[in-house]
């Protein structure tokens, strides 16, 4: 099986290296960023994205931007740090994992001993080390989630928590990827998802790489779906989850929940442990994003006519019915379950 | 208010004028069809579309194709409309009023007594019949779903139940004429219908030249926004009606129908009585098309992923409020009261 591989050192570790999902799926293309230049609009244009792998990117390219400075003096080395790490972490500000990771690389540059090289290795020792969490979270996700799953496992998905969202296995893919290893046949059912067809452009292309069987449908051919019997199971990524449980992810997940419900359909939320916000109460504590209208006129619709175009909705915790993450499935809904693991973190 | 016309006689009564769908929203553009070959084309390429507007326009197309055959003899004009009728109603044999609406032009043909002209006559008779009774029954259906409308009402649809898919002022779409015609503001929110995008190409486009206020929606958007408490009914079309009031429709309108259902928003199939169908029991005998994997992969998916493409979903009579038709509104869900009209259709 070949899991995608959306971010990683470059061989000779000197660069980041990602696959430019701006031409997926029509093209493969791995790119080196060497400049922060290269790493700022590679983030910005989507040509790596999804938030896990946002963060890997941002560190592994703070660490490359900077290997140009090394003959610099020990001040303006870390005046040039400064100055890229700031620039950087502000390319998507929305998505925490950036900033987040930015972070960790400048305290790993204050806590270091020595001269610019010994500074180096701490950045190049605490990038990789982020990029080894990222993947070691994913497969705990997976192994977590791979309980749920059985040989001929029918599983709808949307959007795309997969592996080109992060440098490893992916959230809500990685469970099918870990049955996947272990010989289960699992047949994919991934929703195209309006408006920006994630599910097409990467759902598909990225399970279709690994060898797991996946099948395309528009988002509104779901319930129908599910009415012939044809869904055991659905699993979603998260953007953001609220303490009591309610899930804000894609645009259309919300249906999803709702169809899975009437028609007996278990439905669970899979998503590192990093996306639950316990300072958010509720999911109406939750600001939903509108985007451009542009997005939904395409070439079709009259240029001028009025949209309602939310990047996310929020599902509310009684229609999920177990949420994963890398500590483990919550048993019941949300809440109750969530606060039992901020206390007794799994040591897995 | 102005109702695009999408199927009328050419002002001088000789061809039939149509809008170009295939054009729209980009461009309006009228063609005016004279030889059968012409009309075929048309209702083959979907440049004219909707089963209603398709009857009509084989009408008075197989009028106008034989209006350069007048000089013949009696018995070599029979023959050429025999022909022309044969081809005409083939173009598009799933759809029920087509091969309706020339069978009513034969048997008008049979009927006539006297000489070629008299059979033109009565030709054009039977045509403008059949295209005033499609608009009267527009009407109809517009006016007693109007009902159910009021001041400031937020309609949900799917797909294009309008004014473009028959001679009048469409199906689903024609309480919502109906009402702002009596100076009522209805706001409309129209699903963009992947994957052929009617919601966005015809339905958006027709609102807009009515002066109706419309907002476009991917399908996926459907169940936040009646979340939001944004959405009083919805009405959807119908292509055909199971005599248990199960409904089948454009794919897409179950997961609305679920949606609504969750959040106690009514909902109403609206469609000409000719959409029942009393010899299909219930939905489970209606057998759905699949349409090409093509629709769905677009430039955007894997060239040879798999797909699931149903061109149509079944409604089950418990999730539908009423049926609105020409003879009046189901009261309560389904066959008995639709059994009802079958032996007291309304008079009016």
């Amino acid at each position: 099986m070949t899991i995608v591989e959306a971010v990683r050192w470059s061989a000779d570790g000197s660069a980041v290296d990602i696959i430019d999902q701006r031409r997926l799926p029509g093209e493969m293309l791995r790119l080196e960023l060497r400049t922060a230049n290269e790493v700022c609009e590679a983030i910005a244009t989507l040509a790596v994205r999804g938030a896990p792998a946002i963060g890997v990117a941002g560190a592994l390219g703070l660490f490359a931007s900077l290997a140009s400075q090394t003959h610099d003096t020990h001040e303006s080395f870390l005046d040039t740090l400064d100055i890229l790490a700031t620039r950087i972490a502000a390319v998507r500000p929305t998505a925490v994992n950036l900033p987040w990771a930015i972070g960790r690389m400048r305290a790993a540059a204050t806590s270091a001993q020595g001269d610019v090289s010994d500074i180096m290795a701490a950045l190049r020792a605490e990038a990789t080390a982020i990029l080894h969490e990222d993947r070691a979270m994913c497969r705990r996700v997976g192994e977590h989630g791979a309980a749920l799953l059985f040989d001929g496992a029918r599983v709808l998905t949307h959007c795309n928590g997969g592996a080109l969202a992060t440098s490893g296995m992916g959230s809500a893919l990685a469970p099918i990827y870990v049955a996947h290893e272990r010989g289960q046949k699992i047949h994919v059912y991934a929703d195209e998802t309006r408006p920006l067809l994630q599910g097409s452009r990467l759902t598909a292309w990225e399970l279709m790489q690994a060898g797991v069987r996946v099948t395309l449908l528009a988002d509104s051919m779901a319930a129908s779906l599910m009415r012939e019997g044809k869904v055991d199971l659905v699993m979603v990524g998260a953007d953001r989850i609220a303490a009591n449980g309610d899930v804000a992810n894609k645009i259309g997940t919300y249906g999803v929940a709702l169809a899975a419900r009437h028609h007996g359909i278990p439905f669970y939320a899979v998503a590192p442990w990093s996306t639950v916000d316990l300072a958010t109460a509720t999911g109406k504590d939750i600001v939903i994003e509108h985007r451009s209208p542009d997005e939904l006129r395409g070439p079709h619709a009259p240029a001028n006519v009025d949209v309602y175009n939310p990047a996310f909705d929020v599902t509310p915790a009684e229609l999920i019915t177990g949420i994963v993450t890398d500590r483990g499935i919550s048993s019941g809904v949300g809440l109750g379950s969530l606060h039992h693991y901020t206390t007794t973190p799994a040591s897995e």
